[in-house]
């Protein structure tokens, strides 16, 4: 299985924090990774089909913060398809002129549906071929790019379709919202004012969020397991889709 | 205007050299930039837009020898659209299950034809526009993906149709070949055995391609201007279409 860590906020935020915390647990999810970061409607994909604890790339960014509203990361475990760039998340494609990033942790055995829209796999996952599926859905259920909310209701009705054939926990942003769905497991917090110190369970790290931000800032962090231990996480149900925008459930 | 750099190989080739020399000449092309690297069918793309001579990444691909066989990168004087990610080259697109990648230089002013196909811009310029009507164009001339010879007799019938209006030094690969469109200004070179040093214009910088390269290696650079001052650069014609497999004119 993999790793996902996303971020939505209301103000240019890194995550340098959290990224150094998921590249620790690259030991075993070895099979390369990936980060995407909006910046309004750009988007920044860094991957590399090596580890994210020896990726010069993945170096780079646990020290170059990039000060983005919506972050997707992954470090893989591969389960289908080989250890190569081509199948490695998160995935990107361009839909109503807008970037849709995704990432996917779980397995969708079986789940070939026909793609007889604009969107093809490049690589072999089930990740990649699900990810094409969905936004050829989207784009048969909308003309245009609609508001999130809608983009919500639509995915609440697509999402349970690919779930139903194995665990689909997924992260998916187009830049302007996060979109988080749970099958086994999926975990998010929010961070707010009065802004505290966090330490990282798997490193010897710690950052007092109070000294690097403001009174009004927001930020939701979602992890497939909690990234600190000194934090409040909630857990997503199974099955449960959540929608982030500016820092906070939609 | 901006400045183009392509490489084409037969065997995974990095551009320390060459894009190091291509972010000299960044003082006048500080509106961004951009670099994209196929390794098979995926691809690294970097953009910032930040200029190539204090980008952070930048200054990391200066450092990090990439492999690869098909190289983009462009470094951008913005004349349409402001300086942004969203507007910044290379531009990525998926079309038959291949990652498209292209770079421009030039001025397409007034061309706006009409996007009723797949692709969509995400920014503002004339080249975002371009690329996504190339793309629905191709898409409409085959079902799938054609071979590349194919492709070179599809692309000779549409680049004129955009050059029409104005300057459209192109340079477009999905991972098997480069191709290169000039209107204005485009000079590409071959390095192959026996192998010799070069030393490039605009920066005290040398390299001995003879200890680094094995007999049987070729690679084809492609640049707006000659970055070096001690090899043979080849001027494409205005119109000319020229594409390049495995280090060589196909």
């Amino acid at each position: 299985m993999c790793q996902l860590l996303g971020m939505n906020a209301n103000t240019p935020t890194d995550i340098v924090f959290s990224f150094t915390g998921l590249a620790t647990r690259a030991v075993e999810h070895k099979d390369g990774f990936g980060a995407a970061f909006f910046e309004d409607a750009g988007v920044r994909l860094f991957t590399d089909h090596a580890s994210a604890r020896q990726s010069p790339v993945a170096d780079f960014l646990k020290r170059y913060p990039i000060g983005s509203l919506n972050v997707i990361a992954h470090i893989r475990k591969a389960t289908q398809g080989s250890v190569a760039l081509r199948n490695t998340h998160p995935f990107l494609r361009e839909l109503w002129g807008r970037h849709w990033v995704m990432a996917h942790n779980g397995d969708l055995k079986g789940f070939r549906p026909r793609l007889h829209g604009a969107f093809r796999p490049v690589g072999e996952t089930d990740s990649e071929h699900a990810f094409c599926w969905l936004l050829q859905e989207l784009s048969k259920a909308h003309a245009s790019v609609p508001p999130t909310t809608e983009l919500t209701a639509t995915l609440a009705e697509l999402l349970p379709q690919a779930a139903a054939h194995g665990s689909f926990n997924l992260l998916l942003s187009d830049g302007r919202a996060l979109w988080a769905h749970a099958s086994t497991s999926l975990h998010w917090l929010q961070r707010c004012h009065p802004f505290r110190a966090a330490r990282l369970k798997d490193e010897d790290l710690s950052i007092d969020f109070a000294r690097v931000t403001t009174p009004q800032d927001r930020v939701v962090v979602v992890a497939t397991e909690p990234l600190t231990d000194d934090e409040c996480w909630t857990a997503l149900q199974p099955g449960e889709l959540q929608c982030f925008v500016d820092g906070a459930p939609a």
